[in-house]
């Protein structure tokens, strides 16, 4: 594409950085942007070189933070003796919409995948053996993707804390809630078999 | 979404509000930008924030520009007598990657639209309407997208110039080029029946 203005090329290529952005949509984006009023701009400016200033990771367990301590680390009502470990913030963000665990998390900031040339030491996993070493932890819960990569860094993680006395667990695969059973994959329905629960009235109920 | 810094939420917010862009998507941008390096992320700001002052609309054409002229009315070899009527600057850039015209433009800055509340006079009528009156130009090329507020602004640009001596055109519709003929629409076919061309031999060989 050929640019009226370089100053304009300039701020296409910015957007088109970022992913799933190329450059028909970044210019789009770029052009609304110029419609908008100077004191408009200033401010998303202005967050936006600030961001490596005021966005901090949490000490603890990696979670984006405001301070030292996340959100969740800082809350009293917290059980410190479970961790969830997940691939990045937005898997916590998810799991705080159930509203079903009460624990603290760990972000490993991705999973080990040896195509994109990411091992063991790019993770944040000797953070994890730091917090599990302190005997402190009953229970471990891996809640990465359920693709070969997160079932590989599952497996990586299983044999680093089997050295401790710690409980780990993993999120329950089975059939999704509204799906139709003959659209399920095999491999879902297989363990959604081999894995069968007693029946509870209650989860009926909700 | 519960964000776990009111940063982090006011940048989402910024990008969310780009066209096309919801809070999940703006979320995996910004947490695409916090892991790049703080000079990256100083000039993409430093980019942003100047874009006002460093992106200027020609003066003539109202394309954009780097100065007061932008590349297009700067450039000797153009006819200046025949000015292509546009929407929006991106309209030009297709235009110009087709190689096939030597005239300058004209951005009008949108379509007439009543339902979006946009008016004759919110768009960049009067200075077409003034190139014109110049008496110094012979053709005006009109090349709306083919919608019905394109074609009502077609309409009223028409009776607009009809009181000058000037030839007033719109693009061809017809069949588009490596389309199926059985999966043209009724319309477009009978335009490109109702207007057909002398066979050219030239357009063949290309």
């Amino acid at each position: 594409m050929n640019m009226p203005s370089k100053h304009l090329e300039q701020l296409v290529e910015h957007f088109s950085s970022l992913p799933g952005i190329g450059k028909k949509t970044a210019l789009r984006l770029v052009l609304n942007l110029l419609k908008r009023d100077d004191k408009e701009i200033e401010t998303f400016a202005s967050d936006l070189a600030e961001m490596h200033e005021k966005i901090s990771t949490c000490e603890v367990c990696s979670n984006i933070a405001d301070g030292s301590l996340c959100a969740i680390c800082s809350q009293n009502s917290r059980k410190r003796e479970v961790i969830c470990v997940v691939e990045d913030i937005r898997d916590i963000m998810a799991i705080e919409a159930t509203e079903q665990y009460y624990g603290v998390y760990h972000v490993l900031g991705g999973v080990i995948s040896p195509m994109d040339g990411i091992g063991p030491h790019d993770l944040n996993i000797d953070d994890l053996v730091n917090r599990v070493a302190t005997g402190e932890v009953d229970e471990v819960v891996l809640a990465l993707n359920p693709s070969m990569e997160g079932d590989t860094t599952n497996f990586f993680l299983y044999r680093k804390l089997a050295d401790y006395e710690v409980n780990v667990t993993t999120l329950s695969r089975g059939v999704a809630v509204g799906t139709e059973l003959h659209y399920t994959d095999e491999l879902t329905l297989g363990r959604s078999i081999l894995n069968r629960l007693p029946f509870d009235m209650n989860l009926v109920r909700k």
